[in-house]
């Protein structure tokens, strides 16, 4: 059983603060953006082709598939966002072109209910994508049934789920069921979620351990969150229970990747050895066995929220403790400050504790997306309030710092300490974009802070029977199944949380935040007891017009890492409620690193170029002077010169151009 | 022409110190050992097969070339290291060896003068290397008479020089002429001489301008700097022009390298398209344009060695103002405190300007090497003294600490922040070995180690008529065509020098280093003026039995690198003279990126573990401790408690074990 459920975005209509502005901006510059992308018609980004792809496999358009092996994906991603725009915002043109889509989606179905642009254009060849890379095209159509390497090749497949490492079918199904749940909760139109239940009903008669079934499972996690959700929205048993199939296959030996790789006509799309490790793909042990977050950081935390979904809707006491080894592997010894996961761009990977440099970081938006879903269900696993601080650190940091704040531009990576000319002139950093880019030719992470974006009143709010749950207080109108309550406040931002309850008998509970915690807690004016459970205040039970207010510590401070991360020993970065402030050039001139806080923090703070009720600060410190000259290295050491450092919140680093950027300074 | 000229090794006879101990272990212990390596006698060490390619080429032996296309190297540098040992040390049975060796590669030389054992053994297939490792064969060999894409292939060239960008034969080359001139200095035998005097004949008609000719140059320079050598050990003038030839054309538009690589039959021997960067084998400009180092470390100093003899030969200001502006780009803007240079391993390159990380850096060992070559030529080139406290910064750390105490392992790489955890567990630091190496599948590094340590007297001594320069204060007897001093001292570890004149009217130029310079002088006790002229502190003519002594600065003091070294803003390193210190896990247990020195440096001497003179060091300081609980973050900086840290120079690390090193530490 989950232990609380989010309310759906039409239950939460957020009414002021930094999420509403971020929803509004997806509403009316990223949602649109994102549909021209998709149409190509945007110049200077990234080839999309994406729904002509689609055309072409629906019949309406004649050509070749152009793109990654997942760039379906792209599309249902969109869709999601969409459905959730449609459920705050309402929009009766927007729901025109998703509902187009939606039919565009049915007619590329196959007859059989398989469904993929990519392997259904690329019949005669299985490595499309190589060829149009220059490389020599490898069959994978045409293997004789039964001829691969499990020997339990279903007929008719073709060059279906002929290479599950790195296909990218069932990551694409994945997304398909979370878009087609999400626009059939928000429209009411089931057509999508018709389509996407045909193709999994062909998943569930093509995979298992039945015979004749392909026993094998996703290298790319992502259809077994998509399937839970797809049971949730139909009731499906079926659907769980092949999510359940997918988890519980991983990880046996021998290795279903490996018979795999020696088939016979196997189109290796990617030729990086590394990224056979098995730990590249979460399948160096069993799920429920696995205890640190290892691997490409998507696929391990699509996969640990599956696994989390799994232990609490069949109260799986031994899933739920490796959820639990999982998170505190990820949140306690291998995240960023900013709630960036993924300390290298070698196979976008989880590397070991501690092991948090900030230059080198791949921190990839996708990452801390997948830890926001990770971390919430960890919360409707456990019913603990406190993996919410990491979902509020993900989202208000990095996520949020993926998109630019004219909503076009976007960070696949998440740096903490950028020099650009070390970053055109190192490989070793040539990942690193130090400004956001229109789109990309892999293109998850657009769209992917599209949809976290426009769920996050889900996130916020969440409902257990007649009790809600206010997990992050962002000022909103919440009405859904009985509860009914405004939530006035400026949080991240604000210092005060005012909860009225719109009608008698309301059951809240406000989670009581790790970043910013409530110090003081009033009922109608009254001072009322701050007592926690399970990371949660308890209130009293609120009649019609009860205000509770809560006082939350918002004061600048210090945060310093554990020892274990060397790079930042004797460096601190300032966090403001939830929100991690970083130096940039553009406010501090060219030399960022050699600035310095003083040991006691004195800062002030001031509006924010975005004018918008963000924060920037003001902080007493240092910059280091050298002597006059110019030599590499001298016999002393610098002097330590007065100078204010000015400070903004991270998520809005590289908005003013190109420059340094740090988010821990040294402390003097 | 030359502004001063090594000693030989056999006029200089080191008689005490650090030097003189490392002399000592190459001849007892490196020599022997890479002998037994040579020979594939070592159990545990990668395979060499390099005195049984020769074997093969030379029909003493059947069977298959096996290793790298520059495997021929590691025999001429054991040789060229070889002959130096012979030169100071005297040893018939290391003779006798070595002289078999000179036969054996005779033997191995092909009618016409060619002599290359991979290309010599590959006649049916130009990629043995790659059929090796599994790759399918491409074929060089056969190509028809001027078919490649110059257009001016010689006849009857064969699979030769079908890949000058990555194949390596000049290079061989080059180390071969390197050690033909060594052997005949040393011994007085001229057979190894001839071998490499036909071998030039042979490039001498094969290469240039003429009709028919090749006008390549190679893709790893080496066989610049050889031909030089060869040039001043035989008078032929030819061999000068060749060089010559090779620097002027590199860089020529339209590249050659291009134009090979879109041969048909090209077998990319290393599918790294990086690696066809114009920079990065420094074809991206004329060397006399060049100011900038760029690309592969080893081939740019290599290459900028050449250019400075030649510019010094031929009296050529252009080139010289060339040499100029990169060795300031390398010593000024691109180079480690330890004097390791290359700060990436993606193509062993420089990068940027002050871009020097310390734990992704590559520092490889050869590129020390070479960079001693380059500034002593720069000495030589511009008659100043100061290239030289380049060549101790590199030669006392970064090159000895190449080498373990047993004279056995080897590091390829020079780190100066290690944590082993990350190593293994991070890809982007999966270079760093933190243990030095019994051998190496590329295995240029050890025996260039030897050859710099053997060949260190010629570097610390030097002539210009009947004057002598001191240039490193090495304590040694001097004698050679007329200069006959005695220097007594303890360098790097003393500070003071002594130089008696051992015959009437001795002229000495002691050079006042940088890192340790001179701050008193006497005559026979008397005080004498501190005046330099061009880095060199003016003597007196000296009298037999004259004595000078100098006291030299060796109090260890604080070093802070330029701002733009971004990594190490608010730390410092401890030097003291020439040598660089660093923190061992070893000396002060788990922990060492939390140790901070304190302002003020204080500072206690003592002895090294290594009881042989060595001065470790014990320094106030701090240490940081963390509130008691484990938290990947807190809201509070670390307690600073008082910590003694102890030092010990660089060059020794990882001498006791594999744990933390840093060279750099926070200062508070």
């Amino acid at each position: 059983m989950k232990k609380q459920t989010p309310l759906p975005p039409a239950g939460v209509r957020l009414t002021e603060g930094l999420a509403q502005r971020m929803q509004q901006l997806v509403r009316d510059k990223v949602v649109p953006y994102q549909w021209e992308i998709l149409h190509d018609r945007v110049e200077g980004a990234a080839k999309s082709h994406c729904v002509e792809n689609f055309r072409i496999a629906a019949g309406l358009s004649a050509g070749e598939h152009y793109g990654m092996v997942f760039q379906d994906s792209d599309l249902y991603k969109w869709l999601e966002a969409v459905a959730y725009t449609l459920e705050v915002f309402g929009d009766p043109a927007l729901e025109a072109q998703a509902d187009e889509m939606c039919e565009l989606i049915r007619l590329a179905q196959q007859p059989d209910g398989y469904l993929n642009t990519y392997y259904t254009l690329c019949k005669e060849d299985g490595c499309a994508q190589k060829r149009q890379e220059g490389y020599e095209p490898c069959r994978v159509a045409g293997l004789p049934d039964g001829s691969d390497a499990t020997g339990e090749r279903l007929p008719g497949l073709g060059n279906r789920f002929g290479n599950l490492q790195q296909g990218h079918e069932l990551y694409c199904a994945g997304h398909l069921f979370e878009a087609a749940a999400a626009y059939a909760a928000a429209t009411g139109k089931r057509d999508l979620l018709q389509t996407a239940c045909r193709f999994a009903d062909y998943l569930v008669k093509v995979f298992g351990t039945g015979e004749g079934q392909l026993r094998g499972y996703p290298g790319h996690q992502e259809v077994e969150v998509g399937l839970v959700r797809l049971y949730e929205a139909t009731g499906g048993k079926r659907y769980l229970d092949l999510a359940d199939y997918f988890l519980s296959e991983r990880g046996r030996k021998p290795l279903y990747f490996e018979a795999e790789r020696k088939r016979k006509g196997f189109c290796d799309l990617f030729g990086q050895p590394a990224l056979y490790l098995p730990t590249y793909a979460q399948i160096h042990a069993r799920p429920v066995e696995q205890t640190d977050a290892v691997g490409h950081a998507v696929r391990a935390l699509y996969m640990y929220s599956a696994m989390a979904d799994l232990a609490a809707l069949k109260s799986d006491p031994a899933m739920a403790h490796a959820c639990a080894a999982l998170h505190r592997s990820v949140t306690e010894r291998r995240m960023y400050i900013t709630g960036a996961v993924g300390s290298t761009h070698v196979g976008e990977s989880f590397t070991g504790d501690y092991n948090l440099p900030d230059d080198t970081v791949y921190g990839e938006s996708c990452a801390s997306v997948a830890l926001m879903m990770f971390e919430s269900r960890m919360a409707a696993l456990t019913g603990e309030g406190g993996p919410f601080d990491t979902v509020e650190r993900a989202f208000f940091n990095r996520v949020l710092g993926g998109i630019s704040l004219t909503g076009t531009e976007f960070f696949y990576v998440g740096p903490l300490a950028v020099d650009p000319a070390a970053c055109r002139e190192n490989p070793d950093l040539h990942h690193v974009t130090t400004v956001r880019q229109p789109w990309f030719d892999v293109a998850c992470c657009p769209t992917n802070i599209a949809r976290a974006i426009m769920s996050i009143g889900g996130y916020a709010y969440a409902e257990d029977g007649d009790t809600l749950y206010v997990n992050i207080p962002l000022a909103a109108e919440v009405r859904h199944a009985g509860h009914a309550v405004r939530v006035e406040g400026e949080y991240p931002y604000g210092g005060t949380v005012r909860i009225t309850a719109l009608a008698d008998g309301q059951r809240v509970r406000l989670r009581q935040s790790g970043l910013a915690p409530a110090v003081a807690l009033t009922l109608n004016g009254s001072p009322l007891p701050l007592a926690a459970e399970r990371g949660y205040l308890i209130l009293p039970e609120l009649r019609l017009a009860d205000t509770v207010e809560a006082t939350l510590a918002m004061a600048p401070h210090y945060v310093a890492a554990h020892p274990g991360v060397t790079n930042n020993v004797g460096k601190a970065a300032v966090m403001r409620g939830p929100l991690v402030y970083c130096a940039e050039q553009a406010d501090n001139g060219a030399g960022v690193a050699g600035l310095a806080f003083a040991e006691a923090l004195a800062c002030e703070e001031s509006e924010a170029f975005t004018h918008d009720g963000a924060v920037a600060l003001t902080v007493k410190g240092f910059k280091a002077a050298f002597a006059g000259d110019e030599a590499l290295y001298r016999n002393a050491l610098p002097v330590w010169e007065a100078a204010e450092i000015r400070l903004i919140p991270y998520y809005l680093w590289a908005n003013r151009g190109e420059g340094e950027m740090r988010v821990y300074l040294n402390v003097r």
